[in-house]
């Protein structure tokens, strides 16, 4: 069996890390690849605006250099911030979890919605779709306007998770992506709640690292 | 835990179901999804044709049907018969393989190629592709001209595969798709030759599968 | 002059095939190709599910295999079913009456609108239009909300038909298609009432099979 | 019965106007749509250049506003020249052959390709096909590289249409348009001679124009 | 230094000649490409429908011709009519101030907006922009509905503006282009108010024809 | 007049920076905006990874931050590191020079090529231009297999261009840009030798700056 899974969180919060890890725990079998959860130390408390987004990929990078026994990485936050950075400095796979969402969205639907946290990063989302080549498949992108720290908290999430999820249906999404690191405890219950497939892009990158490490 | 992954190979040569079998050996980790091969009985020995693919819609989608207790469905033919039929009479994840490697194929590379068994199921392939949107993303379909059969047993197949891969990267291909259910055995062997990911659609569908199912 | 053009209803209710043969009448010119109007005995009472459309294409490749004489085919159900299967056992044009109606709806405007019976084709409709590579010409597509049936009998199906093309007009479609192999008794009013083309697909289809076999 | 099919060419050169009169013939069936073959007097003697091309459209969008009894145009001239203003000045169907030769096309093959007369047209077809958003599905388009009038003529022609013809097809092309107004009486050797189909573009038209008529 | 750069106003207004001379004051530099701004004589008082824009090729490209002196050519028309015919007649760089004005806003915003002067123009600038291959980065094309005279006076002019520049905003614009060339005027005011970039395009288009030009 | 024009070569090598400086000699004019070549202190000396790329995005937006008296930025590095960084610390503009090169190409023919400088940077510049929308319009881009150095240098850099240039001609290029901020001085020389438009893209991003200053 090659090395672990090493998911990043290139925040600094803490409870952002401990969250992925919770989300991940059903991932981890015996026999299967290791998976570890890391905080990013010189990552900002969140990653809102492009600048904090810019600010860790070379500390990601420097990361993924240092660590010659991981099997796969995967980037725990939706911006992917990084990926090229890192796919540059090892041969080992590197997953972003918007790239592995989107893509796991495509494999559940004609079409997909994404619930963004805050409404500045639906542009940057966007211009990832657009490289990707995918844009003609999102029905729509629709922002919480919530920070990430009150959306991993706040006891209005939900509610509100429910409520964009019904706007992207409405807008014929077939499947919805939690477009954040943070919110994957909400997952089963918005999927029993809107009636169609609910992805978190974790557990979406997660599942193709798995896929990647068990072909051996 | 939710039931088994049944990885249905729609054609009736029961070689190749056993060699989906031993591909997805790696898979089955205690704790995690079973995962089941089945052999459809309906099936014309090899899907060679249009219409050896659509011979088994109905089938697969009655299948699929009579198997309340099944957690996800992966359909194990490149040409990804009935995945609309039996996404229709389902509310659980139905996988495709075509879909899936291409789709994990876009997790790994720009540009990804494709090796096909014969030169007839390209052009079914590429209207697949052009329905998913992702041509845009595609560096190549090259045939090895090989029934299933002979690509399945051949001692020559290896070399081929060599041969073919080998024009895929000069073409652009980052990655490279097995673009048939029989020929996971040969994936490590060609990945270390070639030198880029050598993705077998069967195990990619398998881990989109596992990540649904363990998602809870 | 070869063989004639003929037009299969996929359905079993007869009265489509009548009707189907009404709207046809006009384009049986003396000299000209044959026009017959054959209902397929194996089809359900009418097409609105995926299976419904899955469940004729092998009868629809048999019929068009026992017709040794015919000069052309068209398939005459809006989901274009079997159409990849027919054109594999005949070297004869077979002509599916979706992509004939839009191909001759891209020759009338730069947007066009689709009225479909039933919610639950449009994403069937959508599917095969993304294959086409032509959902950048698609202003919209917007159910009748009625069954086959109903709208082929149906009072309120031309007031229906009017108020949803206004829709259409108002997304900037400059044509509308009728997204079903039924309404053609409607189109000449409807085209008076919207001011734009308005097209019915078994015609469009024919339309290209008598050019087809006038061309020699 | 509505007016005639009135079909321009829009050079002045009466060889070309007598091509297509005979290429329509058949078209002409007792009952159907009468079809008018015109040639237009301020055209140049062929249509080689862009300035040739915009120097007919204001005589075109003339021509079809003196024509009040007609039931529908054709520009018969693989540039489509004035297909704008002349719908812009009528309310009755114009078709324009390039437009309508794709079309058609596409309703035959999943790859099409153009034999073009000159290198310098191909360029000019692009911009079309690219504002029709169908290149996506052209597989190639490659010159004669003789005159119009050399090609109408000229004993090599179908010699070298048989040339480039395989060279589309071993480009993927399923169906071949001839780029020309000129070319009509090669179609059916040239089809027998590649076996697939060959479209003249003018018959396309007329064909399209005739289902328009018929449809009441 | 090469000649100058030859502005051309393709309608007989002289009242829009002069203000396109006033907004190109301030590129008028020592030691930099001269800027002449001419009235097409034989122009239309206004370009509203595709004839006026059709009406105006032959004479462009004569004109065109007629300057063997000039550096460089900018069509001031926002139809772009006769940029073909143009660059078909002369090496010199010919620049439509559409096609500069959009290529311009894509340096400034992932998507953009245009305002309009009239309805009957919305369809035929989509059309243009559909063969430059930008659709999938325009939020919205809104119409002021005035005429171009209308606008070029009209007190009420600015008020409109403002309030068609925020709709486009509001469907994600992030860069707004003045859709006529007799808008300049009100450029600084509207990029103030909206606080996004506002794109005169004839501006665009001789900043890109002074970039030429300054080569060398 | 607003301030300066900000051009950063974000690599440290001064010799590069003062090829960019004499490249933009000509576009300094009396009563235009002043044009300041910079040299990133913090940049490698060449940038020709993906790491060398991204290590530059925060010197770069700290740059920007400290020139509240600036006009406009151009990041003159091909692979427009920090465009987006930038963008979000200031409200002036802010081109790349890859974005500007390519839209310029846009304005000046229907395909365009790219000479790279290395393979490397093929694959980091296709990524940009998915993302940008434009790769249907591009021809190819082929590499000079040279360093930045070497190429900056080289005798042998000349007759190289034309070779590539070539190649991009055949393609179908009938614009080529030059896939590098320090080759500007054999922009005219390449273009009388290939007979169409060759693109220095620092000069492409400069004049779009003046146009925006400009326009005030």
């Amino acid at each position: 069996m090659p090395g672990p899974i090493v998911v990043i969180n290139p925040n600094s919060n803490q409870a952002v890390t401990d969250g992925l890890d919770a989300a991940l725990e059903a991932f981890r079998l015996p026999g299967g690849p290791g998976i570890e959860c890391l905080t990013l130390a010189e990552g900002p408390f969140g990653i809102e605006s492009q600048l904090d987004s810019d600010s860790v990929v070379l500390p990601l990078a420097r990361l993924v250099q240092g660590r010659p026994d991981a099997g796969a990485f995967v980037i725990a936050c939706y911006s992917d911030p990084g990926l090229d950075a890192c796919r540059s400095v090892t041969k080992r796979p590197v997953f972003g979890i918007q790239e592995s969402g989107v893509l796991t969205a495509l494999a559940r639907a004609d079409l997909f919605g994404i619930i963004a946290i805050a409404e500045a990063s639906v542009a940057r989302h966007r211009r990832f779709m657009a490289r990707m080549g995918v844009l003609g498949r999102l029905a729509a992108e629709i922002p919480l306007n919530m920070s990430v720290d009150e959306s991993a908290r706040g006891e209005k999430t939900f509610e509100r998770l429910v409520e964009v999820g019904g706007a992207l249906k409405a807008r014929g999404a077939g499947a919805v992506i939690l477009g954040c690191a943070g919110m994957a405890r909400h997952r089963p219950g918005l999927e029993a709640e809107l009636g169609v497939p609910v992805i978190d892009p974790t557990q979406a990158a997660v599942a193709m690292a798995m896929g990647t490490l068990l072909a051996g």
